[in-house]
Formats: C-alpha cells, structure tokens, sequence
C-alpha cells in the first residue's frame, strides 16, 4: 500500500493511493499514518478494506509528510562508502547515530527555507524507514520485522550549523523544513529488497545525485538492530538511512542552495519530491547571535 | 503551581499538588500535562481553579514523568564550567546541543536499568525546561516567555556508548529509563530566578554532586534562545541544561552505576528524585553486537 497524509499542513487526512491514483480518505477507518496506525495488525485491516469503498479525497490536496506525530526523528551519518568519502570522512566502524528535531518535518513538496543568514545549506536524498512495532534489543535477523515501510527524505542539512559550530550534528540537521517526508508511506510488503533500490536528486533540473542503496554500508536490517541496542524504538518513529554521493558540500568548488533553487528527488518505487528554495521571512534584524542577550 | 502526572506507567494523569501536599485529579479539566495544556492561557485557566473542588487523586499513586508526549528532548553539554573541567573538555563557546530519545523517559522514582554489558552508567543532576509556547528565532531578552516551567532531570549517561561508540552523543544518553523528570513542573512563576538554585545527587547515601545553577556557562534564557535559532521548539518539548561537577566519569578512580545502587537527587524547589539501579532483564544471550547479523 501506498499511504498518504493529505490536506493543509497541521490537519492532514489519512489517505491511500489506489489502483488508479487517486487519494481514497482513509479517516473513517483510522486517525492518522502514526503510531498505533503503523503495527502489523492495523496496516493488515486497512488492507483488508477495498479501496473502492473509501471516499475519494478532493482533488488537488496538498500532501503533507505521509507520517505524522513523529516523536523520534533518527538520521544514520556517512552510510554510503563513497559519500563518506566525498566529505573527507572515515568509513565508520558502527552506524554513526544522530537525531533530526521533529519539528523540521514537513510535506514533500513543501518550501524549504534557507534558514536566517545561511550560506551552507545543503541537500541528501535518503531512504528514510518508519518503525511499526517497539523495537528493544532487537537481533538484526528479526529487525526487519519492525519495520512498517519505507518513504523518501530529504535530509536537508546546514553545514556550518552541523560542523562548525560546536558539539554534535543536531544545529544544523533540524532547522525549520529541514525534514521532508513522503510523498507516500510505502508498506514494507511492496519494497521487497530495499537495499536494491536507485535514487536521485536533482537541483534546478541538473542531476546531482546518482546512487543505490546497493552501496549502503549498513543495511537498514543492521541499523534497526543497532539503533535498539541504544535506546527503544517506537511505532511512528523514522529513521532516515544517509546519503549516496553528490552533496553540495562535497563539490569542488562547494555549492550551496539559495533561494529559488529547486530540488527534485526520489528513490525506485518510492515517488518523488520536489521541493523550492525560499528566502526566511522575519524581522529583518539577524537575531542570530542575540542568544546571550547582546 | 506544582503539576504532576500520576498513575500507571503509559496510563498517567493530570493532577497538581495542593497546599497540603495532596495530589488532585486534574483530569476533567485538561487531557494531560503536555503540548497545549503548557499554554500561559492554559495554565492561567488550571491556576484560577480552586484545587479545593478538585477530587483528590487516591493516595500512594506512582508519579509519572511530570510531563508527558515530549517530542523532543534536548539537552545542554558542558554547560558549568567546573563540571567541563572535570571531564576534561574545554569551556564551549557556544552550548553544546544533542538529544535523548523520548523513549528514554520515566518517572522520578521509576527503577534505572542498567542497559545490557553496560560498565559506564553514569549520573548527572539537572534543571530542566519546559517549553510552553512555539519558540523560533527567540532573543534572549524574551525567551523566558516561551517557559512554562521547570523540573528535576536525572540525565542517566552511558559513557562507552557516549563517547566510544563513535559519531554524536546520542547513543549514550537515550537508552530505556534513562530520563526520569519530576516529581512535578513547577510552573515559571513560581521559580524567580532559575540562576540560583542550589541541586545535588547522592548514590548510596552519599553526596557525590552538589552545586548551584548560578555556575552555568550559558542561562536557561541564553540556551531557549540559542536552541531556538537551530530549530523550532514546540510547547512540551524539554530541554535539560547541564549537570554540575560530580559525575562519576570525573571521579579518580572513575565510579560508574551497578544494579542495586541508589540515587537521590534534588534541586531547591522543585522537589526529589529517588532510582534504584536495576539489572536488564531479557534474553540471557548478549545480542549488542548482533546487529551485522553475525
């Protein structure tokens, strides 16, 4: 199945794709893609149900992120061998480990804001997983039983927040919009071998990126396993796998977003995004170094 | 007021403490201490209640986390300048941000287990935040409207999966249990100057940490600020903003937490915590490095 969150953002509907790809509102039968939505159990009882029977959604809805109520928002660094190596990094020994603020989570062709006074905003066209079941200490045999589907993510990131402004890499992974997620909620059932899947981004039409997730160094088995040895997953919670080669900061010379780029990515049986560049719209006095009060 | 959320684990309710001490039912007034309820205007509806006309809560209940659904709970490294000292790091420049998995979150006198093989676990006392209003892009000389209040948090640390496990701080600081918050939230009005409290921890009886909040590096105002700039902060996400000397990872010879252990800790005003260290409980075979399915 392909689930969906439609309508304006903040009161999305849950919603499927059905055979003719239509939006079908999925609201009388569940009340949202989160949570308690996402087990085994329910997933099967929406399935259970004929599409034709569902009201169609009006036409021309927005789509917001195809999960919703996020609490945990987990993002796997350096997970393809040659992107590590693109940004001057070691392959890692272990799944490097760091979270995304659910707050930056928005829908997948919502505008990115290129965050107040920015200039190293970047792009990562990822896989991202949507845990089904509460995941503890979970082997990596038995990992994938956790696993409710699969969706697109854009890890957008800001590099100078994320590496050069001290301690770990949350500044610059969840600023607003830095988060988009879907446009579908992909059922693990219908992605049978997601480490055999190609993805793309594309910036003002250029291709940029080019990979599989063939290339992974840690398969999303691996890293659902080693997540839970370090703290409990649960139903709703996403994890988005890193990024294949072509990230602006690995270009020479670098290259950066601005406003009015447009990025354009997707991932083999996932869909696509497309998401404009905006300006940051607020006081226009840079409050950005006012948090000591000065 | 002093708020609270009492009753089993998953299933607690709203409640406040009365000027007797006894805990009373908040229930038919608002759904949970959490996200909207954390609102000025809503706290100012529950503050005009006269908790004399609320029932009383049955005696002898558990407390839960004193605020419940978090979505994001952030939390300040580094942030006293001796307790840098003592881990060998230098004074930041700027604070030092990472998460805890919201998974992580207990009650304040709920057992800490030990995760598996553990040999680092580790104690930290702290002041920590509640946000009670949409906050981006805040100056400092206004963020302390964007706090409802304030509680005690055990930031329980595993120092291997910290430190040594490679990438960010977010392995060593989510695991289940590891984030125990109350006994109650003190609402902002009734904490003058969150500067100068003086907090301390004891393990078995014995005093290991005790200093004052007048010794952070960045105030609670700076760091709502700071972390604002980075991300948006939604009501009843927590932030927790550091833990003074003492740690157990300071100590010569280093002192780390085993099953049966004792901790006691408190902040002036804002009440006591008290966990025992537990053993995990679960399969007896050792899975933490199973997750390359070897």
């Amino acid at each position: 199945m392909k689930l969906v969150r439609f309508g304006e953002a903040g009161r999305e509907r849950p919603g499927l794709i059905d055979s003719k790809g239509q939006v079908r509102d999925l609201s009388g039968l569940v009340p949202d893609i989160a949570g308690a939505t996402l087990s085994a159990t329910s997933l099967e009882r929406i399935r259970q149900t004929d599409p034709e029977t569902l009201p169609l959604a009006p036409a021309g809805q927005r789509l917001g992120a195809c999960v919703g109520q996020v609490r945990n928002f987990i993002a796997i660094g350096l997970n393809y061998a040659d992107h590590a190596a693109e940004t001057g990094a070691p392959i890692p020994a272990e799944p490097i480990v760091f979270n995304k603020a659910p707050s930056c989570i928005v829908g997948p062709n919502d505008d990115v804001v290129i965050p107040r006074g920015s200039q190293k905003t970047d792009w990562e066209v990822e896989l991202a997983l949507v845990i089904g079941e509460r995941a503890s200490y979970v082997g990596a045999n038995e990992a994938m039983n956790y696993v409710a589907g699969y969706c697109v993510c854009n890890d957008v990131s800001e590099r100078e927040y994320q590496l050069e402004r001290g301690g770990t890499w949350t500044k610059g992974k969840g600023c607003p919009t830095f988060g988009p997620l879907g446009p579908w909620l992909v059922t693990a059932d219908e992605v049978p071998d997601p480490q055999n899947l190609s993805m793309w981004l594309d910036v003002n039409g250029e291709r940029v990126q080019a990979g599989s997730t063939k290339t992974m160094i840690f398969t999303v088995a691996q890293i659902v396993s080693y997540v839970s040895h370090f703290m409990i997953l649960e139903p709703g919670d996403v994890i988005t796998t890193g990024t294949p080669p072509g990230v602006g900061m690995g270009m020479k010379p670098q290259r950066f977003l601005k406003a009015g780029d447009v990025m354009s990515l997707g991932i083999e049986g996932l869909g696509e995004q497309r998401q404009r560049c905006v300006a940051f719209e607020g006081p226009a006095v840079d409050t950005s170094r006012s948090w000591k009060g000065d």
